[in-house]
C-alpha cells in the first residue's frame, strides 16, 4: 500500500500501553524487587488498582484548576500512597516509595516499539504525546531506547489528554497544523480527540495491554486514517 | 582526567554558536539561494546585522511582557522585515521570506559536534536549551542529525535566557536539582547565569563563530567546572 497522498510531518505517541508495556513491566519489576526484600505484596493487583486510578486522578486536577496542575510522577505517588495500605505496604521509607513510584519510569517497549519507531525517525519528526511528565518520559526513553526526536508531555501543557490544549500544543509547538500531525495510539478515545481537533490517526491495537483485565480497544472503532498491526506494520504504512 | 566526583545527570547545551556555526551556514545557504535567482545582496551583511539585532529583539520582549512571549522565528521574521530594504530586499514574497527565516533551521553544526554529542548521550541526558523555538530546534536536529534525547527550549519556559526561569525550568522539567544539571555554551555570560543559580558548567570556545566581527568569548572567563577544547575533548573529559 502507497504512503497517504497528503502525509503527515510529526507522529506523535500516546505512551502508557502503545509503546510500552507498563503492566507486565511494573509486576516483573516490583516482584523482583519484593523478593529481595522479602515482601509478600499481591504485585499485580497493586498495579491493577493503581492504573485504575489514574483517569480519576487526572479528573480530580482537571475539576480543580485553582490547585494547579500536578505532574503524573505527583498523582502516581499520592495513588500508591492510598493503595499502599490494603496490599499490606505499611512503614515504606521514602526512598522506597520513590522506587515504586519511578516504576513508571521503567517500562519495557512492545518488542516492534524500537524498530518501528526507528524507521519511523526517518522519514518523521517522531514525539511522545502522553499524560507522562518530561522527567519521567525522559528517563523511560534513556531505560528503553526509545529514539524520540524530542518529548512532549501533558505537563509542558499543563493539561492532560484528552483535553484539546494537549493536542493543538503539540501541532502549535512543531509549527505545524493539526492535519500535518498523526496521533498514534492504541486507544480509541485518544484518537477520536485527537480526530476531532483534525489532526490524523492511527491505530495499533495492544490487545493484551490491561492483561485478564483488558475490556476495551481490541480492535479499531473509528475511521482512522491507518490501522496497523504493530509499529512495524505502521512504519510499512507509512512508507519508512 | 577522571570525570567530577559529583557528575550531573544532564547536559543541556546552548545551541547558536556552540553547536552549530550560524554564520556560514547561513551565508552558504543564502548565496546559494541568491545566485539561482540572481539576486545581488550582501548575505554576510545581511546575517550579520540580522544577528546584531537578536539580543535587542529579546529585550523588547522583556520590557513588554504585557504583549505576550514572541517565539524567536517570529522575532527573525520581524528582523527580517526591518533589515530587508537597507540589503536592497525588496518585493519578496511570503515564501521567500519564509525561505529566509527558516534558514535558521538549517544550521550545520561543527566538525566535533554530532560525534561528541552522540558520545555524551551514552552517559547523560542530552538537551538544547536555547532561545530557539521548538519547531526551529526540532527541525535543526533532523537537518544537522543532533541527537538530542528531548528539545528544552526558551518557548517552553515563555523567557529568553539569561532569564532565570529557563535554567531553573530546564532542571525542574527534568526532574533534577540545578547541580545536577550542566550547562554547555560557548559565551561565557550564559555559563554565569546559569553558575549563579546552581548548574554547573562547561566552556567550549567557538572562536570563529562571528567570523571577523568577533569580539568576545575567545577563553573562558569565569571559574567554569570543565574547559574543553570542542565536544570530543568535553566527551573525554565526562567520561564517555
Amino acid at each position: 500500500m502507497s504512503v497517504m497522498a497528503d502525509a503527515p510531518k510529526a507522529l506523535v505517541f500516546d505512551v502508557f500501553g502503545t509503546v510500552v508495556d507498563w503492566r507486565s513491566s511494573l509486576i516483573a519489576d516490583f516482584t523482583a524487587w519484593g523478593a529481595e526484600r522479602d515482601l509478600q505484596v499481591d504485585w499485580a493487583g497493586l498495579v491493577d488498582a493503581w492504573r485504575q486510578a489514574y483517569a480519576p486522578s487526572m479528573d480530580e486536577v482537571r475539576k480543580h484548576p485553582e490547585c494547579g496542575y500536578k505532574m503524573l510522577d505527583t498523582l502516581h505517588r499520592e495513588t500508591l500512597e492510598q493503595l499502599a495500605p490494603r496490599f499490606g505496604i505499611v512503614g515504606a521509607s521514602e526512598p522506597e516509595l520513590r522506587y515504586l513510584t519511578t516504576g513508571w519510569h521503567r517500562l519495557k517497549p512492545w518488542p516492534d516499539s524500537v524498530a518501528g519507531l526507528t524507521r519511523l525517525k526517518s522519514r518523521y519528526i517522531i514525539a511522545p504525546l502522553s499524560n507522562g511528565n518530561v522527567a519521567l518520559l525522559t528517563n523511560m526513553a534513556k531505560f528503553a531506547g526509545l529514539p524520540w526526536d524530542l518529548v512532549l508531555s501533558a505537563e509542558i501543557f499543563a493539561h492532560y489528554k484528552p483535553d484539546p490544549e494537549t493536542y493543538l500544543g503539540a501541532a502549535r509547538l512543531l509549527g505545524l497544523v493539526p492535519e500535518q500531525v498523526m496521533m498514534v495510539a492504541a486507544h480509541n478515545n485518544d484518537l477520536a480527540a485527537a480526530q476531532a481537533l483534525g489532526l490524523k490517526t492511527a491505530f495499533v491495537p495492544r490487545i493484551t495491554e490491561y492483561g485478564p483485565l483488558q475490556s476495551r480497544d481490541f480492535k479499531a472503532e473509528g475511521d482512522w486514517d491507518v490501522v496497523a498491526a504493530d509499529f512495524n506494520a505502521l512504519a510499512d504504512r507509512m512508507g519508512c
